[in-house]
């Protein structure tokens, strides 16, 4: 065990407050040590977090929390935050199932004003807050503290183009680190690299003017020239023309210059931006040298780095990238997107391999799927690779662009269902239920690896919209066939008959919860059926399972209201069809983080859960339960 | 009928390339009155279409359509684009059923590249069509008008930043009138409002430098002096800093200087940008002087313009705004926000008497949603105004800021259902579905005007999130309390009893099809359900009609996959209650724009649609048919 002798006294923000500089540079060096130390031991996000140690110490040694509300975009720079605000000793539990959260949350302390993990949401936040405060006559600040990445997302372009006209006080510090979880894109880095390189230090700036409100003509013109005059060094910043008062760029890993900048800022009037440059990984060499690999790490020792890991089963998302560099060489006509997620969605090879038909279009989901959209109308076959909780931002875009319009987009919808360590912000809970109700558009849920591959074939032949739900992860390691053949279009398959040949039990099961359903079969003798096909639901498979069986059960990894239980449901009815039908899948509430087959079993949704449930529903000896109404 | 012997000879747009520009100008005059008589004579978009006219016929005549690609952006200003494209005398079926839609659509001409009618989507499908023909090595270009009220969306942005370093070969025109539908807002605009003060007519900039790409330092330098030596008279504008080649502003309704422009523009190689500045309503005096008015008006006399209507049964829109305004005079906490809708959400009176606590934050959905979650963690009670398609694009936002974080936010969902005029793009049909799965936000949909203000005052009054969903328009016209009483929470209500008493149907109606079930119910002698709560169902009422009924039907204005309808059946199952339920709303395709009572006929969503759909699904003698299954 390590010692903090410093880090140690520090049970609430309040408590560095009376520290020296020194004191708070040594403070900085000890919440290093043990960020990497608790990181290396439970897992969790890294570079980030080594880069907004001096950051975070400066923001709650110069503003009055949790009174002053920071806002911290994204969250995954949050560990240092955390432990100096009464958790540090709850490291150790870091996104465990019980434990702390990976991102600041409401209900875990006060110091978390608001909840993130998606990105881009802090400056609107912050925005509120500050609003908020003058509506009701409170002295407090607010500060929003996102990254470069964040930043070109359109929300938070929204939210500046609000802001600097709100007259609201608040601050926007722009973490700098040149980087989102992938090396950055777009044209809005390039600026920020330029305006780096431009004026790194520039300190003279830190005194700069006001924004003159209201100016009368003659003071507009002054104005100008001042700023013109000051062009000769350090042209106006896009900033500026928003309405902020710019700051920067200045060493984010500095405390003396991060505290006497924040100090200088924190009492201004009006919207204000300091440009702050960290380096992710900072401190840490191995993280510095490759802040990828390190953005999100297992656990690891510290003094030795990450090892290779022994190559397991494929993941769902390895499957995918290696579909889509097969199919992208079959047929030229694909084109692959991802909005700033190569690593996480395994585009990887397929950027190597296809470099002018990969686009990364930056943290930007509405413009990625209406660009793909644009590629699909010219007779290109765009496949957007998105997570499942991602889709969401681009929900319009899918009905509005893609949908309406009818045209061939693939959509790999990763991290369907249980996410685990991210938890509730990250689950894929709902796309089952806000793709379903879409006219056009067509979803599959593979039940396996193999299944996965013949699933995209499938989605990719069509010549309208369908998304392919997957989940994190490995599934249970059915080989994948090097061929590119497609599961039938719209229809399941048997995959186990009940035995004793009576009218009882089909489970119909969506996705890779076949598996569970059919050990919970194999207890309970039930027929299975692996459905495949959500929309267009196999209704012949359905009603011909209903028409041989007492009660059919369903199982998904998605919500239950409105999911594919619903569409058997609504199935059943349109044809006239009356049974008892057990829905099984997540519940109306938000699912925390932690270890996704704990998760699943806590649901109910484990091979034990299923066959309970089946249990408690239908009786013991499976004596179907009549229903009450024509009883 | 009125003569047009210029504009009568255009069949196409290479009709109008031979033409001198002496004759384009005469057939921009003919085509505005063109515009004006037909709009006047069927309703439609008018300002906006009559600012465009100079536009369309110098894009039309410089660009080789439909080689070449224009994407509109909106939509609501291509009428003069549809009346060169073939579809001059389809203009008097404009948005009527059968007709022409209002905005422009693959399915209905060639001319018309992407289909739009939500804002801001033009440059990410412009682009997706310029880097497609770049990668089909074929020899097109790619053009997106864009308003400047569209510009301040962020996935105009986010194109912008993906487009700035795309390299791709598009045309950005930025039609800049200084409005939105309403006045614009936010920091842009008054940023072009700026660029038009200081530059205006500054042709020497219309050669300007091309961006040096991978420029070595040296030539970075000198790149820079020369930005600063222009500087003195024309700033680097912030497209510029994206990457783009700035030109402009000019004059949007001289031909004189937007043929030649665009013709430089043409064919220039990276992303070019161009501001042009036009009038809404440009040539018609009324519509320049109140370009809101005349924004999107019914028939009318152009020579007399629009007369006041007489008042009417108040539609939902202002029965919202009279709650709004009364809900904020009672309790301060209110505050009210629309993302750009102040008119169309009945926001104005509220703006006027509580100004500070009103936000129009710009066409900026998903901004709008996140801003009042930081507004309700200060413990303001937001409002937001939205309308059902348009919670679409701040759909992520619902679930990750306001509904995991279980904020009190009320979202006020105008234009729930079919909208009419508009067409598929703006029915507000999928809300019910998208809602519904996420856990802790809540549903309702009054059947009235006097339930929606009770349904606001309940949504306002709990601790949690609630989307309150009223359809365009009035509706039967019930007269509204003044009082500021909720409906109680989670109850509907029984509205008819079938007189028989025997087990025979129950209609659950859910929102404003109530009406029209009542009718059907009258000759069918129905038991009806008023169930207001989408969610939270009314269980107790559903269980109790289930026991006390042989079949429900379950009407509704929203799409069947995953609506109220399955909720109920859901809650039905979940019970272990099986019957035959009939489940009416909006079917699994997109429904086209027309007067809405035909097309509720058409589906089957009036009093004899519903009586017709419960008859033949039960029988002539509401005989019920027995379920197969059960036989």
């Amino acid at each position: 065990m390590k010692s903090y002798p410093l880090l140690s006294t520090i049970d609430q923000p309040a408590d560095l407050r009376g520290l020296s500089r020194a004191e708070l540079k040594q403070l900085a060096q000890e919440l290093r040590d043990h960020v990497l130390t608790s990181v290396s031991q439970t897992g969790g996000h890294l570079s980030s977090n080594l880069g907004t140690v001096e950051l975070t110490i400066a923001l709650h040694h110069v503003f009055n929390t949790p009174q002053d509300r920071l806002v911290w975009d994204v969250g995954h720079q949050t560990y240092p935050h955390k432990i100096l605000t009464g958790r540090r000793d709850r490291m150790a539990g870091l996104r465990q199932l019980g434990g702390i959260s990976g991102f600041p949350r409401r209900d875990e302390s006060e110091y978390d004003t608001f909840g993130t993990a998606h990105s881009s949401t802090s400056i609107s936040a912050a925005l509120g807050m500050a609003l908020a405060a003058k509506i009701k006559g409170e002295d407090r600040r607010s500060v929003a503290i996102i990254g470069d990445g964040a930043m070109t997302a359109g929300m938070a372009f929204e939210a500046l183009n609000n802001a600097g006209v709100s007259g609201a006080n608040m601050l926007v510090v722009l973490n700098d680190n040149d980087m989102s979880i992938s090396p950055p894109v777009g044209a809005l880095n390039r600026y920020f690299a330029r305006l780096m390189s431009g004026r790194f230090y520039s300190a003279a700036r830190q005194g700069a003017k006001s924004v003159l409100k209201n100016a009368p003509p003659l003071l507009e013109l002054a104005r100008r020239f001042e700023e013109h005059a000051k062009g000769m060094i350090v042209p106006s910043t896009i900033f500026e023309e928003f309405g902020f008062t710019y700051v920067g760029p200045i060493d984010g890993h500095d405390l003396d210059s991060l505290i006497p900048t924040l100090e200088n800022l924190r009492d201004r009037k009006g919207p204000q931006f300091l440009h702050v440059v960290t380096k992710k990984g900072y401190g840490y060499k191995l993280a510095e040298a490759d802040p990828v690999a390190y953005h999100g790490p297992g656990k690891f020792n510290p003094a030795e780095g990450l090892k290779k890991a022994a190559p397991g089963k494929p993941s769902f998302t390895q499957v995918f990238g290696q579909w889509l560099c097969d199919m992208a060489a079959k047929d030229t006509r694909l084109v692959g997107i991802t909005p700033a997620m190569r690593e996480g969605s395994g585009m990887v090879e397929f950027e190597q391999r296809f470099p002018d038909r990969y686009f990364d279009v930056g943290i930007a989901e509405q413009h990625a799927v209406t660009f793909a959209a644009g590629l699909a109308c010219e007779g290109l076959k765009p496949v957007v690779a998105i997570y499942s909780t991602f889709l969401q931002r681009g929900y319009d875009q899918l009905i509005h662009d893609v949908a309406i319009q009818n045209l061939p987009v693939v959509f790999a919808l990763d991290r369907a269902g249980i996410v685990g360590a991210d938890g509730a912000t990250h689950a894929g809970a709902y796309d089952i239920a806000y793709v379903r109700c879409v006219p056009h558009l067509s979803l599959i849920a593979p039940a396996d690896e193999n299944e996965c591959r013949q699933a995209l074939t499938a989605a990719f032949e069509q010549q309208h919209p369908v998304a392919v739900r997957y989940p994190r992860g490995a599934g249970v390691g059915v080989a994948v066939q090097s061929e590119l053949t497609a599961l039938p279009w719209g229809r399941g398959e048997l995959r186990r008959e009940a035995r004793g040949g009576g009218r009882r039990i089909a489970i119909l099961a969506f996705g890779t919860l076949l598996y569970p359903a059919l050990a919970a079969a194999e207890k309970l003798d039930a027929t299975v059926a692996n459905m495949r096909f959500i929309k267009p639901l196999d209704t012949e498979l359905v009603l011909s399972l209903a028409r041989s069986h007492e009660a059919l059960v369903t199982v998904e990894e998605g919500c239950l209201q409105g999911g594919a239980g619903s569409a058997v449901l609504e199935a059943l009815q349109a044809a006239g069809v009356n049974l008892p039908v057990l829905t099984l899948g997540l519940p109306d509430e938000f699912v925390e983080h932690g270890d996704p087959a704990k998760l699943l079993a806590q649901l109910g949704l484990d091979a034990a859960g299923i066959e309970q449930s089946i249990l408690k529903r239908f009786g013991a000896k499976l004596e179907l339960v009549r229903p009450a109404i024509n009883g």
